[in-house]
């Protein structure tokens, strides 16, 4: 299990690397998080791992290659996460928690102070998918030119996790008491159980589903909702719905 | 010569990389400086320039590559600066003054915004000579874990370039488009029919509120709602509520 560090909130950060096509890339990642203090390398779906590419990239962090995690999917990578930052140079049409690493940084450490927390980074060519996006709370990039915004991902790990160091140095302790964040988890059972409200009522036409599910995604994750709102949410949903299709048990 | 730019002092910045062993991290470097909007590569006595790894490296920036200027002296290359900053990762007997990556940026922008300045990067293994080192005016490093502080080249490079781009920026106004947040009155219109609906059902008791609509007034005001949001919120409310208390018009 991921062992909570209030002494160090960098020990608490996964770094959430999604279908990397470059072994060398992965290996930089490992080196840009050691020189930062950080550990915990996440790798979903990998192309070529382990791979003396990233052996050889990643010098004298081999160590944090060595304890790096493979997963099949994102939401593996995020078990037990609660507060998921996804990485990007683009700006999308439903971004709107778009913030600067700057400011992503100073979010993910006051979290990781008390709970896990992870930055996710896309494919090399592709970057993140709406379903990758979709499981983040929040989005974050790099003010770069805009004439050519695309980092290497080894040079963008490594801003990130800089900036991670810079806000956790630049904090001497916790300036607001931490609440307790929900679980991706907890989240993803929320917005399963309100689609499905949706779809009962007719609201949401699921061969129609446009961007709803997507939008409501994205304003419940910039609320940074807490487990006990979550609780109440369900709690909400389920009294609305209940008696809806006719005579049910209540329950 | 060196043009002075004083609308863009990025442009007013030369990245110096001195003796550089690997092609690669030459290539890395041209792609730091562009996505961050510098331009100016100088290479000292590179081992090998040009080089099919440089232009892989490169990736989008072969032109920042195609520029670059080869010197035979560190002196030739500072030929007209102003204020030249070596970055280093260790700790030095005779530093000069040493400061951060961040407070060296602000210091560099300030000069750059009317006289050539520059970064030195030393050699991949050996960093800055002590002779390097005498030609730098100021000392710069990136705060690491000292138990691994060893940057990579090209990461080193991106960090130092993306530090002095926050620091150009740090006056510029706001860089995101703002959004259309809903009106206090469209807000608190939300709240009533929220209220109204939990009330209706039994979930929230009027007579025992307890603290349940100042939680979900705290949760909702947290995601700073837009217009459109607040729209789509009201209709999931009306849909799961409409066909509850019995036959009613639907509308």
């Amino acid at each position: 299990m991921f062992r909570v560090s209030a002494a160090d909130p960098l020990k608490n950060i996964r770094i959430v690397l999604c279908e990397t096509a470059h072994p060398g890339n992965i290996g930089a990642a490992a080196r840009a998080l050691k020189t930062m203090g950080l550990g915990e390398l996440w790798l979903v779906r990998p192309e070529r791992f382990p791979d003396p590419q990233a052996e050889w990239l990643a010098s004298g962090a081999t160590d944090v290659l060595r304890r790096a995690k493979v997963c099949g999917s994102l939401d593996q990578a995020l078990g037990g996460v609660a507060l998921s930052v996804g990485c990007t140079a683009r700006t999308r049409e439903l971004a709107v928690s778009l913030v600067t690493a700057r400011e992503a940084a100073a979010r993910v450490i006051e979290v990781a102070r008390a709970q896990p927390a992870a930055l996710v980074f896309g494919n090399e060519t592709f970057g993140l998918t709406g379903h990758q996006v979709d499981r983040c709370r929040l989005l974050a990039t790099i003010p770069a030119d805009r004439r050519y915004s695309s980092l290497n991902l080894g040079a963008a790990v490594q801003v990130f996790c800089y900036e991670l160091r810079q806000a956790a140095l630049a904090e001497a302790g916790p300036r607001y008491k931490s609440r307790a964040l929900a679980s991706h988890e907890q989240l993803e059972h929320f917005f399963a159980a309100l689609e499905r409200s949706m779809i009962e009522t007719g609201f949401l036409n699921p061969e129609h589903p446009k961007k709803l599910m997507p939008r409501l995604r994205r304003l419940f994750s910039r609320a940074q909702l807490e487990k006990e709102e979550v609780h109440i949410l369900r709690g909400i949903v389920k009294a609305l719905t209940q008696r809806k299709a006719g005579p049910r048990k209540s329950g």
